[in-house]
């Protein structure tokens, strides 16, 4: 990448490919997220994991960088490192985090853990923590997504809460659901049926918990799907953590979670050369400035090309794009070699992480870099 | 990622997903692809996009540091800062890369650029090189891969030679050409067709530039599967650029490019969780420990778990991979929650991107950290 910070230049002098984030975009979708669930009466625990930066994380807490939640470990050590607090490690815990869980659990004021096994379970009662301190855990519960956490229905999800609420050595705080089949919908109706399902078997467990003397102070469910189409169910709920509501994404817009316009980030890209034997022309982004997600869920191939309907971005390489016309000859005169083209993303959270900086816009101006962290 | 250099620890140590480089697999695949060369009497241009680190374009070289070619003016910028000369930037050129090609041709003993096109032939020729050198010019020609390049049998592409070698400020060095093509094949006979068609049809266009006076030098052709497969028709070449070759792959592999033995890389990952409900695990590595391509190329998902051939990683989230049998029930016994399994990569040059750090090993001990390159 060429060096120097590009604060204050335009668009069009930008090397590409190029992150580009609106900045009135991201403010207001995370504004509206902050008072969806202000609405609601429940809190908002903000999950990092589609930018990955300290700016964003403090639209997405307010400014008040208090309450997220990170899919990585490397994650939620950036954050701390930048003056955050009361953070979740939402990945199941594994004996293996010990180490860094236990400087976590140290250095923060809140750090909290997720576990949905037996091991995990018996590694923390075993383990003493830090002094003056005990392992905050949430029980990760499955209502019908079928990736990690004890299922809804299952005896052994409710005997689970019951030995991580009666150790001594930990602060059972709650349960926490990914409703992350909310993606796997043809409309907002579906979506909102996900959203109400999942909220009626959490609800349902929290109630055999009760039963069995176990307080969930905290239930939350996440997924930007459901967290964007709120319903009066969801009151329910203590808090909500979505996340990719941040950049929203042309996923998102097909899901009904928002619409083209709210899409915040967007990759930049110059017309790289013409080829009209082929009706054809390339551009310099390819996989690594865009990810191959979401091929064959749009006509326009692995992304949408901003403003231009009729162009399908059709194969992509490591640093080089195809770009085609649904219909008709391209015409070369409106696309000349070195001008720019804004690709929208299939997945804002796939496309971001290829970046090691976002250049924030406002108009054509830079007026801001962020710069997210990465690994785990 | 977890601070502090894993140089002299064990695999079973590492933060996962990690991505895990087989020093001596690397060495001598670096080692073969020399030894090809040598034997047809062509120089090796080594294509570094796959790896992008300094050891690995050191062992490309056999340690001389010179003839490189790279897909990014960021990945010139690095080899050019850390002593290696003779690079090409082997990317269509347009107008914007000029200020950083001028800086490049300037610092370095030997840069050479690529141009496909008019515009890029009309800008190199109105613009001053630095003060005692010239450009150093190859031109692109696609031989049937369908990407960049003049069309070889188009005049105008031999005309675009003629303009460079005609050009006082440009030394036109010769014609490259990519055979990517050798991808869409389905065994090694359809490689070594498109190896020995792409050498015809590249020497034609030799030809007919030399019945208009251009003496093209350097004729290069590159992509791992034809060099993998080399043949006697590309004794007539001067040189060979491939890349992948490096780590090779799954896709390489099938393509019978390599064994499934000589891919040099894999993804070390930690069971997370057992779901016996659906028959799955869990493990830590999703798309952004891997990547999604390759899926439906492959019986056992997006990618091949070593020495496992029951598995399949069957869906990838951010973090988080599916693993399930291809047949029977999942023996979870033989996979503990914190236990390590090893993905080798559809495509290494894709998966080795999503990494900060390699962790070189021989046996099971890290012996080198390889820090890569990114970005534009």
């Amino acid at each position: 990448m060429a060096s120097g910070s590009s604060v204050g230049r335009q668009v069009n002098e930008l090397t590409t490919p190029a992150l580009l984030v609106d900045l009135a975009k991201v403010k207001a979708n995370c504004r509206n997220m902050l008072a969806t669930c202000r609405a609601m009466g429940v809190s908002l625990r903000a999950q990092v994991k589609t930018h990955k930066t300290i700016e964003g994380a403090e639209l997405q807490t307010g400014g008040v960088k208090r309450g997220l939640v990170t899919s990585t470990l490397g994650e939620a050590e950036f954050y701390a490192n930048h003056g955050f607090d009361d953070i979740l490690f939402g990945f199941p815990l594994i004996p293996h985090h010990m180490p860094r869980v236990t400087a976590l659990t140290r250095r923060l004021e809140k750090f909290h853990v997720m576990v949905d096994s037996q091991l995990a379970t018996e590694t923390l009662r075993k383990t003493p923590p830090p002094s003056g301190k005990t392992w905050s855990v949430l029980l990760k519960v499955d209502c019908g997504n079928n990736r990690a956490g004890v299922w809804w229905e299952d005896e052994a999800g409710v005997e689970l809460a019951e030995l991580l609420s009666a150790s001594a050595n930990i602060t059972f705080v709650g349960v926490y659901v990914h409703c992350g089949n909310s993606y796997n919908t043809k409309d907002p109706r579906q979506v909102e049926q996900i959203r109400d399902l999942t909220v009626e078997r959490v609800m349902k467990f929290v109630g055999r918990a009760k039963e069995r003397g176990v307080t969930c102070d905290t239930v939350g469910i996440g997924s930007t799907p459901t967290c964007s189409l709120p319903g009066d169910k969801m009151k329910n709920l203590t808090e909500l953590h979505p996340g990719n509501y941040t950049f929203y994404d042309v996923q998102q817009a097909s899901l009904g979670s928002c619409t083209m316009e709210d899409i915040a980030c967007c990759v930049a890209t110059r017309v790289i050369g013409h080829y009209p034997r082929r009706n054809q022309m390339l551009i310099d982004c390819g996989f690594l400035g865009l990810t191959k997600q979401g091929y064959g869920n749009m006509a326009t191939g692995y992304g949408v090309i901003r403003g231009q309907p009729n162009l399908k971005l059709s194969a992509m390489t490591q640093e080089i794009g195809f770009v085609e016309p649904l219909k008709g000859d391209l015409d070369y005169e409106q696309f000349p070699i070195n001008s720019l083209l804004y690709i929208l993303p299939w997945h804002a959270c796939a496309t971001a992480a290829m970046y090691s900086v976002y250049h924030v816009v406002e108009g054509d101006t830079v007026v801001q870099e962020w710069r997210p962290t990465r690994g785990w």
